[in-house]
């Protein structure tokens, strides 16, 4: 029994084994078809054709997720650390709408839940040994995230005056209708997105659009050189040796002595 | 009397004490909450329906940013200082456009003027204790506003020349009905935000409007590689203490001996 | 008869000598001209009055084209080897839509296909002895390559998501008919393209867009920061010579000296 | 005489005294007014109204420019190496058309030709003394020239087979006239504009652009990583001492011995 579960675990959990690498494979390709399912229903003119068809494939994936859910909640060490840990919640995420819309009518709302499950192809990540990288990124992220959420309150606040100052400026007829309205239109404006939707047609309204155009341009590069120096440190970090003593890492490439304790490298 | 104003000067300027921080979180909640109520109050339909209530609760908030900016002139040790400097100024500017509005009927431009207040936020950094990463951010930014001024008369210079050619090349009929209105359009073209509002159609005026684009591309670079620069200068800067037996620099924030000699630092 | 191969082969493949010079410089030109004629061909009123003259420049060139592919087959030496190469490939797909054109009424597709034979001006590059700076992008962006894998697997996901709920929040009257439309609007928005041909009207749905472009906002800063610091290091690595006497490394690609100890590299 | 044209040629193209200061923020107020006159010139409403005035206020800045052209030939050493250096050229060009609107009717393409006088202003930058700023960022785009050709290469190539690719797919009707037309709109696209005058409407032309500007996402990092990291060369070459032995700069801030000869730094 115990051992049945081992070998399920290493089937389902790791991807060393080339079972494992196989249900890993099968898992993302059932993951992405499903997803595809759900986006096809979605199209008036499929959905008049295919219904049925959709509905019968979702109800396959739907049962071969459940029966997988089930098998990792039986096969894992701790089944409640699973089952609230992000995967574990998003595994669930994937099958629960399916189950309700049984009892519930609107399938509308529950059919968007369902794409949730796209999430879960980020297991890939494991199969293709891209974590490396995953921990590089998040690593410069984690690095970042105080600088640009101040970096996002100057954002927020520049957005906001600016948006207040385009409603005053602009009569209702160009879309400027309202205070929130115009801070949407300015956040449309300042990353640089531009829709057109709402834009700004007297002269005064294009000279201050035009302004925080040019002071955008200047703007958009602040979270990029964050991350960028992020990124740069973090790479530093990753390719150093531990130290022979102390055995902490992070010492710089031309280091000779460990910068915690030092003895030499 | 004297003890009552350091008390109270602990309390609303400074963010160390568990009252400071209470009174700083408050402060912010009030700050959002009557910004939003402006925003609430420039959509029609919520005007018509909440306007009463709006102007009470508007009033409310006037109070009590009243007290509280009469509590910082009290309570600071420079009152002039404090009343001339910006978030003193900011804060005047947060409560007198309602005083105002008693006086002067056309409350549209008064509507805006309160938005400032939004800059207040900028205190929360204080309170969340992001103030070195706000010091860093500046840091980069005013070794880099040089380098970004001459950038931008060569960005003006381009905008103008650009916008003028197209002014000649194409019809009124698509837009372009005068030089100011062309270097708007040049300006929403190099910026990359692209509303569509003017776009060029004839061949010539849409080969132009590509070549700006493709030059506009390398351009862009320029801004983000100076502020990347100066954001990864200023972060190897914050530690520089130089070695007390070898006197090499450059030892990471979290080093303890001389990466070079092993010495303590 | 081997010495004919031989020249040739030098003429054709390589650009040291005057010939190859000019070889490789006739070539980019009559590459350039057939794609223009290509383009020129496409628009319905010159096709209408030149469509003869550009039927028979297609042929000329298809001609020319043609007798220096069976050039290369002649004096290279493996054959087959370049046959099956990249620009093998290319040089074959430059010539067989035209005579394909023959058989096969609709010339639509032809038409696009013959445009691949723009990617031969790739050949320019080694004419301008610019390979250095094509293989040092081409480093720094294997580099990337798995970094920015992770980070699109995490963008898709992203953008499915967004999709979803917008296609739940918006009414299909504002465009958002299906969620793989949807989707399409997700990444126009994520990515600043920003068209506008749909785009939210409804507040929640502007709302959420906005929040997606703030986001986007500091995403966009990462793929940007991988390649900088992966350029950085290529450039660095360009010329990591050692020092013969102390063995270090980090030294300018036009030093001479090494810049610790004084010695000769 | 010697003495006049000696201080002519102090106050005129320098900028160290008080005469020259003065003579240069002038000559810089003249500019941005003569170019502000062009502007409002071309908008139709002011020029019915104003459009004497602004015709006199354009004699006067041309006479004056004349006359500052000719003192300019007259102080300067080489009268013929100013008449044909850049701003030589500019000098003549800003006074030029104004003389030649007397003979030819149609000023409409003059007065965009007079815009070019903006360039005038990057005069500023010596009266500012950003000098040093400028030279910084051109050698840092000098450096990244070579490495932008490459990739623009690669871009245009791209852009070509893309903008075929949706002629193609996409019917005439929405706007895909054409290949140019096509490959116009894929610049917009990949470069991130997205006017949306030209936009794909059928699914497949959608799956295409939506590939196009995830991968645009990428290559748009490419050209700001060429230019961060010259500019970080640049920066760092700025500040070296030179070797007391060879003269020559350049080396790296750990740099002992001179990188060329060998000597201690």
């Amino acid at each position: 029994m115990s051992q049945l579960k081992h070998r399920l675990h290493e089937i389902i959990f790791e991807a060393d084994s080339p079972a494992g690498k196989t249900f890993d494979l099968l898992l993302i390709v059932c993951i992405l078809a499903s997803v595809l399912v759900v986006m096809l229903d979605s199209v008036g003119s499929y959905q008049a054709r295919f219904g049925r068809v959709f509905l019968t494939v979702e109800w396959v994936f739907t049962a071969l997720f459940t029966i997988e859910y089930i098998l990792r909640l039986y096969c894992v060490g701790k089944p409640w650390k699973y089952a609230f840990s992000f995967f574990g919640v998003v595994d669930l995420l994937s099958i629960l709408p399916t189950y309700l819309s049984l009892f519930i009518p609107g399938t509308q709302y529950l059919l968007v839940i369902r794409t949730l499950r796209t999430i879960r192809i980020w297991r890939i990540l494991k199969l293709a040994q891209y974590l490396h990288e995953w921990d590089y990124i998040l690593k410069a992220m984690r690095a970042s995230v105080r600088k640009i959420v101040v970096f996002l309150v100057v954002v927020v606040t520049l957005v906001v005056i600016l948006g207040s100052a385009m409603y005053m400026i602009e009569s209702e007829e160009t879309g400027f209708t309202s205070i929130p309205r115009s801070i949407y239109w300015a956040i449309v404006t300042v990353t640089t997105v531009g829709y057109g939707d709402i834009a700004p047609r007297s002269d005064l309204g294009q000279m201050l659009a035009a302004l925080a155009m040019i002071l955008g341009y200047a703007i958009i590069a602040v979270p990029t050189g964050i991350v960028t120096v992020e990124l740069g440190q973090a790479r530093k970090e990753v390719s150093t040796q531990a130290c022979p003593e102390c055995s902490r890492e992070g010492h710089d490439p031309d280091a000779k002595h460990c910068k915690f304790c030092g003895a030499q490298l």
